[in-house]
């Protein structure tokens, strides 16, 4: 099998297969302008008859489970990043395959991580043929250098839901890891040694997987309440030692930022909000986990408790500082898709405000609506921003594939997304002619934050229009970029061959850019 | 369209239509026997490109709504009892529909009420066409009469789950009344004027069905928490003045029984459960919300209290006296399918471990197990039963289709079922020579209490052995017949036709036996 062919130029002008790994895929169209016509996937019907009636689905480890399961060449199988670079599970399973001689699978997490190090060896043999989801660090680097045997194809969090739900990825085993859960399969993540928060990512994937094998380190009586996941769902249940490491579960990003460059960038970013008018009783906003952001929220906490407002709700990746606003009462909800601390685990599992939610309720592009769209602000951070504010989140200026999407595709859909970067990282400049990799179309993107200026997209004439009297240093985007090139010199295009090694989704399952391999 | 025909003799010996309102059904074969072989329904693939960027999907009024939803001639309409003989909305649904002009609806509620008698007219002049779902009181003897002009097709709360997810019935439309909703279309109920608790048995439909509409008296601003219904299934909101008459919406039943008889069937059922062991410390029961339910439910909290042990869960129906023993503290749980008063959803929305649930957790049979077969015992009524123990639930012996199936074959998969049923009512007796209607499979009962004394059925050679000694009044059940025809005389059998006038289903979906016009 191609790993690609019938190369195209889509709708953003990007090269892309629409042949990939032996499947059709759909060329970027434009921002909503692809319209599914299909129906969402069916997986087999089940039966009770099947399931014990004593509700025990416990097998003796994750080897029988998977062999049960009907573990084979060329299955997918699914694992969750809900342990981060503590998981344990991912390996496990691959380890078992290994041991079992199965060949050409095609790993579907919802990311990767440096622990999975652990799993180039199964790249190189064929154990797995492909990583369809991120690839951070090792994993990418192994791939930018066109060592993995099938094409990568990365999908934000609720691209993945929808390729999922729309039957464009058929999971064969989903392997979710819960720090609880019952005989029945009913699990959380909110109680246990392992508690981080929610399992949300794995949610799609016990709604339409083949066969759904829970492990866990903490088996608990039926009921396990909260039921985050159905063990309706659920065909296994398998009791490991240990199901991730608690002292990595937790990011390491959650320490507001100490920079003086980049406290100056949140202060700006939360000085441009307040002065465009976006902060308001009863505003929405969400911003990541990372030491900047953190600090924009911080910065917003002020401005809400200066005019004596509330804000509706934060969209997180909750930490302990949305935390402490929801607990002092200037945020109603946290709706959370991924706990960052171990304050956020304790919020989650007491406070009913502090509410659970998925890529499905969040995310998904193929839905009813989704949360998204509905925020007042999205901070986010980017690789590369080009002259059109086209971004990059993906790979780094020397082409090198280094991050997942996550969630950040879904929260440009936000009434006001701000990218607050820095003008350079180690004397790069962030601001390009052109990114090395799309990822959001410009039109997504609404207004730039550096520590030299602020850019905001023409296209947001209402922004401009608010902010003119503000005094805050607006510039054009140009502006920016030649401050930063007066700096650091133009910088040299990265070495790519031709050679595609991934592809971009994306919310809508389309191809929007596909990622090079490095010369090197 | 003929309303049925090609009748075969099923499993279970009954006459059985395999063609009913035009499409092909299963004749029942046995409990456990048919093995689906299909792929759950697939309803088509929405995009947030069709759905409002703010979450907003509030239209001026329910026609509007339904009119945007496509409305028309042979659609398949649904609506849930949540609100019992309180709800107001289906019956605005079909105001609208014989407004509009619409005909040959096909209505699909979770469950029918006498208020829902103001729907005869249309069912007269064909703006509906047949009720698949149950018919309580005038609904029921207007089909007992020959007068719909489709079949009635009758399931339990969980064959419409298994019907709608797999397939055997689209839903058009799904309306779906709420006591809270948000704009977004997130819905519960255990906020708002008509608070009745939860909102499980519109689940499915909010899942399978083409158009969503959630009709609220009190929209609330996102997020609507808890969400019990996803706003991302959500198609429509609609505010109206009133969703459902509160007084109405708790169910008349929630009195412990005066009934000297039915006192005695309660203590005797409990002493019963304790003498053959199955109550134990973490045993868990269901009992409904009649009467000698409650009083049983009573009686078993005595036994936990005076051994000082903890039930696991109760599964409900909840009302005071669950809650009470909840709150007390020697249960540990209630999964909770559907509050009976006001303590019951005051408890739900206080009490982490009062927790909502709905037929595809609970009863869904065409799921990897369900929670039904996991109780311990459950505690049923019934209108006959024969010298098999076969049952029957929806008719009276004189023929009237005058109940629903509710959970009751469910949970008939239970360890242990039992049935303190009255030795006969209005001087006739309930124990018969052959059911009216058969409803569960003799195999499926294993007790039945009466005011005379106790049948146990012969497979349960361990509740035989068990009992024993014990004092209890073991009878069999022809002797419990041979009683009652002493004291009431040999009943006549009911005046029927041969024709079929609705189908019962079995929990997997197969036809388990027919109703016939009765001759008045």
């Amino acid at each position: 099998m191609e790993k690609y062919k019938n190369i195209v130029t889509n709708a953003a002008g990007r090269q892309v297969p629409t042949i990939i790994n032996g499947e059709e895929h759909v060329p970027f169209m434009g921002v909503g302008k692809y319209r599914p016509t299909g129906r969402k996937y069916g997986p087999p019907i089940a039966t009770c008859a099947d399931y014990p009636d004593d509700g025990n689905k416990i097998v003796a480890n994750l080897k029988e489970a998977l062999i049960k399961s009907g573990l084979k060449d060329g299955m997918t199988i699914s694992t969750h990043h809900h342990f981060r670079n503590g998981d344990l599970i991912a390996n496990m399973v691959f380890d078992i395959a290994k041991e079992l001689g199965v060949k050409d699978l095609r790993w579907f997490p919802s990311a990767s991580f440096p622990c999975h190090e652990h799993l180039i060896p199964y790249l190189e043999d064929g154990t797995i043929n492909r990583i369809e989801g991120s690839m951070n660090g090792p994993l990418g680097k192994f791939a930018s250098e066109g060592k993995m045997k099938g094409l990568g194809v990365l999908r934000s969090h609720g691209g993945r839901y929808q390729a999922i739900q729309d039957g464009e990825v058929h999971i064969d085993i989903a392997v979710i890891a819960a720090p609880t859960a019952d005989p029945f399969g009913n699990a959380n993540g909110v109680n246990g040694d392992a508690a981080c928060g929610l399992l949300g990512f794995a949610l799609g994937d016990s709604q339409y997987a083949d066969r759904v094998v829970v492990v866990t380190d903490n088996v608990v009586p039926f009921p396990a309440i909260p039921w985050q996941i159905n063990g309706n769902y659920v065909d296994f249940v398998v009791k490991v030692d240990k199901v991730g490491i608690p002292e990595k579960i937790i990011s390491g990003t959650t320490k507001i930022t100490k920079s003086p460059d980049r406290l100056l960038i949140a202060e700006m970013t939360a000085r441009f909000c307040e002065q465009a008018g976006l902060i308001y009783d009863g505003f929405s906003y969400q911003a990541g986990a990372g030491g900047t952001a953190l600090s924009i929220g911080n910065y917003f906490g002020d401005i809400l408790r200066k005019n004596g407002w509330k804000a509706s709700f934060i969209r997180a990746g909750s930490n302990k500082y949305p935390v402490q606003m929801l607990e002092e009462g200037i945020v109603g909800y946290i709706l959370d898709g991924q706990t960052f601390d171990l304050e956020g685990v304790r919020s989650m599992r007491e406070n009913p405000n502090h509410v659970w939610t998925s890529p499905f309720t969040s995310y998904n592009y193929h839905g009813k609506g989704n949360f998204a769209s509905m925020l007042d602000v999205v901070v986010l951070g980017a690789t590369e921003v080009d002259l059109n504010f086209n971004a990059n989140v993906v790979t780094h200026s020397d082409g090198y594939l280094l991050h997942g999407i996550g969630g950040w595709q879904n929260t440009l859909f936000a009434k006001t997304t701000i990218l607050p970067i820095p003008l350079f990282r180690d004397r790069i400049p962030v601001i390009r002619d052109e990114v090395t990799t799309l990822c959001a179309p410009g039109e997504m993107i609404d207004v730039i934050v550096t520590e030299r200026g602020i850019a905001i997209n023409p296209l947001r004439t209402d922004l401009i229009e608010k902010t003119k009297n503000s005094g805050l240093p607006l510039k054009t985007i140009q502006q920016l970029k030649d401050e930063a090139e007066e700096i650091c010199g133009v910088p040299e295009k990265a070495q790519l061959s031709d050679e595609i090694i991934a592809v971009i989704k994306w919310v809508d399952g389309t191809v929007i850019d596909s990622v090079r391999k490095v010369i090197n």
